[in-house]
């Protein structure tokens, strides 16, 4: 492609609209542009990276088994509600209705359409396996889209779902599936880690994210140093402290202490002199229709997802002031566990807790050296707590750190939860009609060349790696009004066309600088400079985008040095 | 491919809601499943060949200089204001709001969004010509979606937009889009023709259809059997007749006759034993605000679509009885010209025509005899009738023939229109600030699939071109029991795939009729039949789907063959 006939608007000044450095360097780049809130437009430099993307995720989808379909972007309310999710979805679901009045919405995924293509094309269980997916644009009315292509209300996916006899296909689809993942990762040159995930709205029995690392990262994780145990924020676990039987002569007696304009955790341990991980807060919550309180050490959180989950709640919300009022006897904020009138469950970090500070139920007032046990009853523990690097492994008590990362796919385990509820059955080979055991595959595809760009580029600009860069080479002659300069470059573009290389060259008559400073920013990995003075002594100069030195090669030897770098640093990906 | 592994439920039964063969072949091919009215699934055959004509398309826009990119499918309602459109669009623009209560379409064509972005992006004319194509799924809500993806409300379409500096620049855009058209046909093996037609509600100055030749098609035609000359029934002119000076002693004098309960044509010619063509037909129109009439031949009828585009209207509907008393001082039926009050245009057609029978604007009366000049004044001439077999060739007066056809691709050369409305300019390098020349390039891809189908079917099934075809070659053991035919089949597709050839294996358990009908219907190219005695021979049997006879051919030879075979016929489309 010639530079000069492609629209390729690069521009020096960063948007100010833009905060991280992927979305700059896109819309820098000529990549994309707005055209509304969270909706985004692919120009030509970023439409080929998308489609290079597109390529090897089929290809290894392919190699796994999986069937290419093209599923509708508008679906009707009719599935949704045999499935529930109709009214369970939030405003993120984009609902319309059409000219006759009828109920619509524009997917955000696939699950209820693909069921329901296959209830009505699967009868026995000789038909599967089976390992549907397409690649789509979806949309989801965020509320806030930002980052660019990052968060956009509409986006490009790739959704695949499976569909097994029984648990232990499911299982072997699952896995086949996660190393497709893997593959398709690894070959677009991603630093990543596979963490295990809470299913969310989705639903089903397990999951995990694929994560790109990268500080700038909307997702926090934690991962064991020990082992390989690695879990996004949302479900990390900790491990479970050992109880050790209470020495009876250590525990002082109760006393209520009275805490004016006291209130939160660090007022009262700052009141009372005491450390936060000394004092125990009360959370009153409302789960379903019951009203229950948990009880968390004072400098950590509890993580309600994990909440939600171990109680297997439709809905989970803080209590009212007014249901505070019932349970506790006294206003919010001084909310404890003796004396309460519901279930008490208690975080692991309350094992091992001694004397410590818990609310009385009673404005402006603590009391100091409770214990559980002698002086309340929690009715369980559980580990209900957001995990920190303070925590020890789950799997091998091991040391756990933080990290960062940018989803780039989220594989499910979703069991019956779809088949069941819109009856998606087949015959098995006992003459029993049983549920599909299904599993939901998905990736980002724009947020892919966003999140590449993230964990790669520096000052200057992109640095793509050579499997989906947009242009593995660009030919930038210095000057195009010197004739044997201009000459010598066309012949290069068109003798690495012709290898099938895939060749930018910028026949702008720009300065050498400008030029420089575009191939840099859109990030081409390899750039051909074609010179007087190296010309006159037969040769060119080699820059990689990703290293400081110039290479001198001489002109007869260039298709097959460019060609050689192409093929090592993609293959280097593959390994 | 494995038949045994891919989602691919033929059935026999030709289902009822499907009334064009197409729409037939494709659901019992399992090659799309219907999800909502006029809303599809494709299956893993029928995205196959959709992804076939795709890369058709992208070689011949990027041969003809076109760069792909890809804009949103939901458009904010501002650039459809702007446009003038949100407001001119019917229902079948699909207008919603988001979860801020803004408004939002999906978009129908993206004239708009295009003229946006190039408007922002295109300062000089340094940047022009440029041509922007996309292939994207558009939602049309069309009040009665039908014959399955041939008029659907979701669909795929390559949409492409042509920017230029001059009219000059413009002309050349658009034959090469033209002639990119005829190559892209051409290669997915169709008989089209390209007629001249109606620029609707796009807009802009001339456009051309091309159509697929089809009986079942949904758009007449009508071409020129002597020249070039072939348009749509909408565009479709006639050659104006040659005044001949009335001789005065042929006018026979004008009366009046009662002609109670007679009011169509028929009926009028009949009561007063005359043939239709010598009655003249009086239609009053509101265009706009100005009531007026027209006058053609009894045997004509008038294209409103040309008599809009004659009056530059921006409404054109058949007045009110209301307003047919108040011009004619009679009831709706006896319209004639003499003593109208308005502006009387009359068709071609009333050239030459002398003694012809009117209304006479009074309840049960016509006037017999009647001549124009004498006894009333036509203000204007215009061609304004539905063209007709017996007309004349507007080119070179030749004869003309109907025909029917579908329309799979449509050119327009939209001038100022959008560019003028949105703003889209550029420094000319006058210093002049100028409008850019558009125009808009439609290609409709599932139509594709569908059309291909009307055209390339016989009562077994489909029959594709080899340039589309989801599969090139069958490969069909009468017997997977038979431990030599399966062990021969087998390598014989393992050998063609090694070749890079599109194999389907059907490995199936399945009597070789079943395989067979199987085969014809989803309309495989070339089927392999490997069977006992032909192998014991040491042979094969080769049978092209569009021939009859069985070719036996040694297993030897039997990828050389192939091979040959599949080139030779994809080299026919290509030449």
């Amino acid at each position: 492609m010639r530079y000069s006939e492609m629209l390729l608007p690069t521009t020096k000044e960063t948007p100010s609209d833009a905060e991280i450095v992927s979305h700059q360097l896109m819309l820098r780049a000529g990549m994309i542009r707005k055209l509304a809130g969270g909706i985004y437009s692919y120009l030509p430099l970023g439409y080929k990276i998308i489609k290079k993307i597109e390529a090897i995720i089929r290809e290894e989808m392919d190699r796994a088994g999986g069937q290419e379909i093209f599923m509708p972007a508008v679906q009707p309310a009719e599935l949704w509600q045999q499935s529930g999710r109709w009214n369970k979805y939030g405003k993120e679901l984009l609902r319309f209705k059409d000219r006759h009045n009828r109920d619509y919405c524009i997917g955000p995924t696939h699950e209820e359409v693909v069921t329901d293509i296959v209830r009505n094309e699967i009868q026995t269980y000789r038909q599967l396996p089976l390992n549907l997916y397409q690649i789509q644009t979806k949309f989801r009315d965020e509320i806030r889209p930002r980052f660019g292509v990052m968060r956009s209300r509409e986006f490009s996916m790739k959704d695949a779902y499976s569909f097994d006899r029984n648990e232990q296909g499911a299982a072997l689809s699952y896995r086949k599936m996660f190393h497709a993942y893997e593959r398709i990762f690894k070959r677009c040159g991603f630093r990543f880690r596979a963490v295990e995930a809470d299913s969310g709205n989705i639903g089903g029995s397990y999951s995990h994210e694929f994560m790109v690392t990268a500080d700038s990262g909307e997702d926090a994780m934690i991962y064991c140093t020990s082992c390989n145990y690695a879990a996004n924020l949302e479900k990390a676990e900790a491990a479970k402290p050992e109880l050790q039987p209470a020495n009876e002569k250590e525990l002082l007696p109760c006393e209520e202490v009275y805490t004016p304009d006291v209130k939160n955790i660090e007022e009262v341990s700052e009141f009372l002199s005491v450390r936060p991980g000394d004092v125990v807060k009360t959370l009153i919550f409302t789960a379903d229709n019951e009203t229950l309180a948990v009880l968390i050490r004072g400098d950590k959180d509890v993580n309600e997802i994990k909440l939600n989950n171990f109680l297997n709640a439709e809905s989970l919300e803080l209590a009212t002031d007014e249901i505070i009022y019932k349970t506790t006897g006294s206003p919010r904020g001084f909310a404890g566990p003796i004396g309460l009138k519901c279930r008490i469950l208690a975080d692991y970090s309350l094992i091992g807790m001694k004397n410590f500070v818990i609310g009385a139920n009673k404005e402006n007032y603590h009391r100091k050296n409770c214990n559980a046990g002698r002086d309340f009853t929690i009715h369980e523990y559980a580990d209900l707590k957001i995990v920190s690097e303070s925590d020890r492994c789950p799997r091998c008590k091991g040391e756990m750190q933080l990290a960062r990362g940018i989803e780039v796919g989220h594989v499910f385990k979703l069991g019956e939860k779809y088949s069941k509820a819109m009856n998606a059955t087949f015959l098995d080979d006992d003459g029993k009609e049983k549920y599909m055991i299904m599993g939901c595959y998905g990736i980002g595809v724009s947020r892919m060349a966003a999140a590449s760009i993230e964990q790669s580029h520096d000052d200057d600009g992109i640095i793509w790696p050579m499997s989906i860069t947009p242009f593995q080479i660009i030919v930038t002659p210095v000057n195009m009004n010197d004739e044997e300069i201009a000459k010598q470059s066309e012949a290069i573009y068109a003798r690495l066309k012709e290898r099938g290389l895939e060749v930018l060259f910028d026949d702008r008559d720009e300065r050498a600088g400008v030029k420089f400073k575009d191939a840099d920013l859109i990030g081409i990995p390899i750039r051909i400079t074609v010179g007087a003075k190296r010309l006159k002594e037969g040769n060119v100069e080699v820059k990689f985008r990703d290293r400081k030195e110039l290479i001198t090669v001489p002109l007869g030897e260039i298709e097959t040095f460019i060609d050689e770098a192409v093929r090592s640093r993609i293959e280097e990906c593959e390994a």
